[in-house]
């Protein structure tokens, strides 16, 4: 099922894509209906970076890299790297070199489910990276995988040109099919927040906001 | 047992309360006899927060953020939030909303087993948070749970309006009936340890110091 | 075999340890065959610290810190202190008294497989440390260890007077007679970056540069 | 997108089912070439089970055992129940009760990325269970999940009716549609491997009968 | 703090006691609002193990089992040992010779959040421990601890003389002034679950039996 | 640095070896001053298992097994295989195949920092086997490793040769050439044991028959 790569992938319009990463992580995820979130073991490698991005996928063998280099000629500009290697690996596949070669085709930044290395570089560079691991053992050369197929990265399932937001808070992958309805979701979420938080900061209890008080007390809560 | 709100708990002098926060956790730790740490898997979600505040505590159900809310209705001037799930969870049960409805009620910040989200906003915020994960999962309002009950957190034991004390270096709790004794105790360190210093920092060896040369050879060290 | 302190250890060229700390420690571990790096939970207390230096090592009970003062008077310019403890431990064994102490003797750093607390003011004093964990519990003097002898620190071997490089990617050792055969290795690896580094942010690809292409093809790679 | 449950799905057909079973899973794995496996957390609770079955899946909430009830509905002979939390749990969602009305229903078992509970009582039942964790915390029945929808368990994507094959080594999905094929290619992998062991056995080489020793001097291996 | 043993601790009745271990951990578990559990690492070292027994509590320093032997003369008839390290620790405190000892002073078992060994020597003894981890690394007698003090095992807060309910499911510790209105509780579930268990063997669902399958349908449930 | 086979090891006398394997794992750590652990994560695949042998040790990378079978020609009867990854991996390395072939050479099981499979056919073979992890999935032999070279394993440093203690209690490695001392110590340790058993089966208490009482109450601790 390995050495295939899939040349040319549908993504979504760009302009949802941004989108979507601007509203961030946890608004995207609640606007889907609380699905596509990656394992909270993938962390950034520096605080601040915010970004929607369509996934090149790449299903790598264990310590292997061979198949970034393959998947670096399909990335377009507005893409993203998605590595799931095929069985647990914390070896770091990618590092400064790597991440110079994928900005110069496009690439926003790269999410895996293992590890990564040239981090001081990486971070020099603004070039994001989302991982399980830091770690500075490298990879070879060996052994086929495959680029742009379907996977699971971190627990959730990814296929190519779906749309990954990534912020401080983790990682949400969105169906590329959902995209645009999802960010008409989340838009509104957004909206709705900015009245509440104003009524919040205001000293306005959310026990009175939403309406609580009376259900918690239908349910038997106690005040004592 | 679960469904209960305390509300008017007791707490320690605010000037004690704040006075352990400004000696930090490890002279803390040290001062009361080694006791009351939360564990090392607590970490600040940005560096340099450092606090003492009193405890308005959370019990509540695995991925059901609903006593939150109820928490903070009870919240104080100089309180901190500190929750713990019923059962193991790294769900997000905070964010940014939460953040400021509780600060808009003197909340200095969030003690949680559990994970916290929309974190970047957080940190804007200048709002601490002391956390199992970083996680965009979010939780649902379904069950109850019960405000300012003693629980176990992190593996250390709180009990509603005694001192958390959280910095870089984690979170310790103090027993609200010691905590000026403890302060005592800290200060007595702190005003020790600025002399050691200078001492250890112009060459001095801690071997000579504290005279432990002596001790080692008797215990039988060998410099070979 | 606790209760040994070596005092006098052979250390490798001044200029060697520099060189192969500027190096960092990707570059050195490729260099020297993939070999000689630490867990990759060892994680530096701040982002930016970069260094090589030599070890002297603590071998140390769970929990007790008696060595440790042994060890900074064994401390010369240029010196990493490396300590591993006899059986799993997160105690924090090392905190700004000691790091005091230990610069006062020419120390620029600390790898330790357990615990470190003080972490803000060590970040404030620049004083470097990669650790297991962060926690505030701190250790008692009870019991022998050992000085400057052979040890297994994160899953690596380590001798005193061994190199020890260490960065945002995480330690790496480095055999004292291997060090300036690797530092030379490391520093022709990196030459080479530089060309390749050019050339990929060009936008020419790795699979061309490096003559993948027809490699992959054969092992039948498939694209589609 | 939860509140569904799917009455009617397709199955394998059943001797492809049991064959599969009787491979074993790191035959099956092989077979389908390395695709499929779940995580090693993955632990059976006690030793010996071996099965192939028919998937009937749960997406449930945490800490919610509503939808395991059911699925119960929706099992058939040589069903298992494969049950994974929306968010990271590890309650025990399962007990001595509810295998008893599932094996009324003609279930074989239970794959849980989660806990389960009176496991005692389900050893007895000869009743198997792979989960990731034992523990005697039970669930509530307050919130929605859906029965028979695609989902990712222990990392592995597993849709309605896929072919689960769980023995002392773990757990692997095969897709309903590939699962004849497998079989084929597990059963010639099994006949090859009876020939193998036979020589092996009577002190012939990995190295002389797999032809390795060429290819190893070839690569560079050196016996000193 | 530390330095402290109580010598006349107050215990339940012991046919309660008895009778809390015959119920196992899920049942009081659940009898008593779930409350109590102890972590889902502590596993048993042998399966079929089934015990209720009385708490005398141990305090101990990392690696230090000094004051195991100080536990052992306050033992009686009925009771377990219960051990909690200062801090995280995974040595083996406790091995066949304490055991003998314990024994003979009519102890039940151990519950150590830390490590035991000598585990076959303890399984042929038929001598029951719920540990952490199971290590052959042994501790030292240097430091003071306190017996029959009140302390957090395992994430659940102990004191001396609550009652440990512990089997294959794991542990569980109940309040000594609870123990009674436990039991009862318990037995009442129990009598509740045999005709349970009846009902769902012969083939009624729990969705009908339990009457759910009106109130999911109310609550948005959908069969497609 | 790889991809050597060093074929003439010395091994430790054969009695001597044997004799280390009856002492069994706790009592030789202690006899050789609690050196040569390795990490609790390694556990056997069944219980019951004890031996002593000579290590024949592996060096692979990750998830390649090929330098196993070059490692089996290496074995002689009373050898044990010890392999580490030279980065962290759990794959399953090793089967019932290879087992049946080590066998077919004498060897007396398998020490893993990796994963195993066929476990359930090791058992029935009585092919014990130490790991850290039950994993299906398997390896690929497209990479060089080294066979007889010294290595890190779970956190031991292991020569070729070295003599491999392992039970129930874990896994312990004794230098070759302190092998015989060893033994004479850890004999020494079992005679005493025999002695304190009967007098602590009889009821007499450690803190009297070690003579800890007037120790324990000279370091202050307080009967209350």
């Amino acid at each position: 099922m390995s050495g295939i790569v899939v040349q040319n992938i549908a993504r979504a319009d760009p302009e949802v894509v941004e989108g979507l990463g601007a509203c961030g992580v946890a608004t995207v995820h609640e606007a889907q209906g609380r699905t596509g979130l990656l394992a909270s073991y993938m962390r950034p490698i520096y605080s601040g970076a915010r970004l929607g991005a369509s996934a090149v996928t790449i299903s790598a063998p264990p310590g292997d890299n061979y198949m970034v280099h393959v998947a670096i000629e399909q990335l377009r500009d507005g893409d993203i790297l998605v590595l799931a290697p095929t069985s647990p690996c914390e070896d770091g596949y990618f590092g400064d070199l790597l991440a110079t070669s994928a900005r110069a085709r496009g690439c926003k930044g790269l999410v895996i489910d293992a590890g990564v290395r040239d981090v001081r570089d990486l971070a020099e560079m603004n070039f994001p990276v989302w991982s399980k691991r830091i770690f500075a053992q490298g990879t070879i050369k060996a052994s086929l995988g495959s680029v742009n197929v379907p996977l699971v990265c971190a627990g959730a399932w990814i296929e190519p040109g779906d749309v990954i937001v990534a912020d401080d808070d983790g990682v949400c992958a969105v169906k590329r099919a959902d995209a645009a309805s999802v960010l008409e979701k989340a838009r509104a979420r957004e909206a709705n927040e900015a009245d509440k938080r104003a009524k919040l900061a205001s000293g306005v209890l959310g026990l009175d906001m939403y309406g609580f008080r009376q259900k918690l007390t239908d349910m038997g809560l106690k005040w004592i």
